[in-house]
């Protein structure tokens, strides 16, 4: 029998914020895997199942982890914080696939950050967007600086993952100053969420020379205007085109 | 008393596929709001809701509608298709808000077709990537040009709303005419998803120069890779960039 594993988007944390069919997929799984501080937030809604974890850098492993289950005939479910196909297992689960016969896949999307931390600042992706992680891990810096040029010189808005750590305390200076350099005004209308949709969220809206100064962490999403969005007491806006 | 409108995203449209913090707002609701289609697809999930609709190109209508049943004292819910905040109603709602004194906003975010489209081709949007709608309705055509130029130059992943209607038979052709001008390779790894999370999803993968001359609809969404994406039995996959 053709063994399935479940790569399950979970959302921001809150099982509100799951969707039903990624909610029904890790409770049929008899063994749900994935990274620690992951797993840590929904444990509490699946008291009565295993749980798997491997810490961060070990992405393939948990990758592995999932295939060896499934040969052993378990039902298993990895999930992954956001969207499972936003910066996550989906792509090195489908190279990995290969390899083990008789596998097969089935993705379930959830809500990526870029879109739970838009609702909280209002509108900011509401017309053509780019999506872009300021990880230096797995992409070479100037693959990063080129597409920060390039959103900007399309005149995109912009969802900034990853935008600091401890270890990359001026990624985000960096990236706000290529793209003051590539022509970004410096009053762009910008803005920020930590937390979204966990304990203690926390929105801010700034100007891009603004957001050079600010401190980021992991739990950070960076939103960054096109041209002509606004801020509107506290919110950050990006039109659509109607005429109101 | 402060009156809230929710501005709900609802998914793909079954209601598997939205979260439960979406379901609350509408069962919370005494109206619910939107565009004929989307509404059709819901209304049976709340047998007992009054629902209202406004058609195509009435938008701004639609949205005043929702503010003026607000000012009524109804709690209201106004539906999107998949997220509330990409190209939906999020903006223009926030646009009009100063128009209507003792009214305020929650958007409750849900998958766009971006996330559910990729999740169908496997993991076409695993990497940095744009969303870009062909529609000029309420977009110069030349800004389309530009950002599609622009994706291609910053080498994103790419999913494109609105690839083509019955008014606008050739979007797509020429978009991938663009992209293959702007320097894209005539292999590059592509594919669309049509009807995704309804009756009939249909998916396939192509070549970028395959694409040109396929026929999409305004319920197709269409991913390009970037230039290192791949297909693989039938999936389209771009690579996060871990050491398989």
């Amino acid at each position: 029998m053709r063994k399935e594993i479940c790569i399950v988007g979970m959302g921001p944390g809150d099982i509100t914020m799951m969707t039903k069919e990624a909610e029904n997929a890790l409770q049929d799984s008899d063994v749900i895997v994935g990274y620690t501080v992951y797993v840590d937030l929904v444990k509490k809604y699946f008291p009565e199942k295993e749980f798997l974890t491997t810490p961060m850098r070990e992405e393939v492993k948990r990758c592995r982890l999932c295939f060896d289950l499934a040969k052993e005939g378990k039902n298993v479910a990895l999930i992954c914080s956001g969207d499972a196909g936003v910066y996550g297992m989906a792509a090195p689960m489908y190279e990995l696939l290969p390899e083990y016969e008789g596998v097969s896949l089935r993705v379930v999307p959830g809500i990526t950050a870029a879109n739970s931390g838009a609702a909280v600042l209002g509108a900011p992706l509401n017309h053509d967007f780019c999506v872009i992680s300021l990880s230096d891990l797995l992409t070479p810096w100037e693959q990063i600086e080129k597409r920060l040029r390039a959103a900007i010189a399309g005149d995109f808005a912009m969802a900034i993952y990853n935008p600091g750590s401890h270890t990359r305390k001026d990624y985000l200076k960096h990236a706000c100053e290529i793209m003051l350099d590539e022509g970004a005004d410096k009053n762009r209308a910008c803005g920020y969420v930590r937390a979204i949709g966990r304990e203690g969220t926390k929105a801010q809206v700034c100007t891009l020379e603004e957001l050079k100064d600010r401190e980021v962490d992991m739990f950070t999403t960076v939103f960054i205007g096109n041209s002509q969005s606004i801020m509107q007491d506290g919110k950050l806006v990006t039109k659509r085109g109607y005429q109101i």
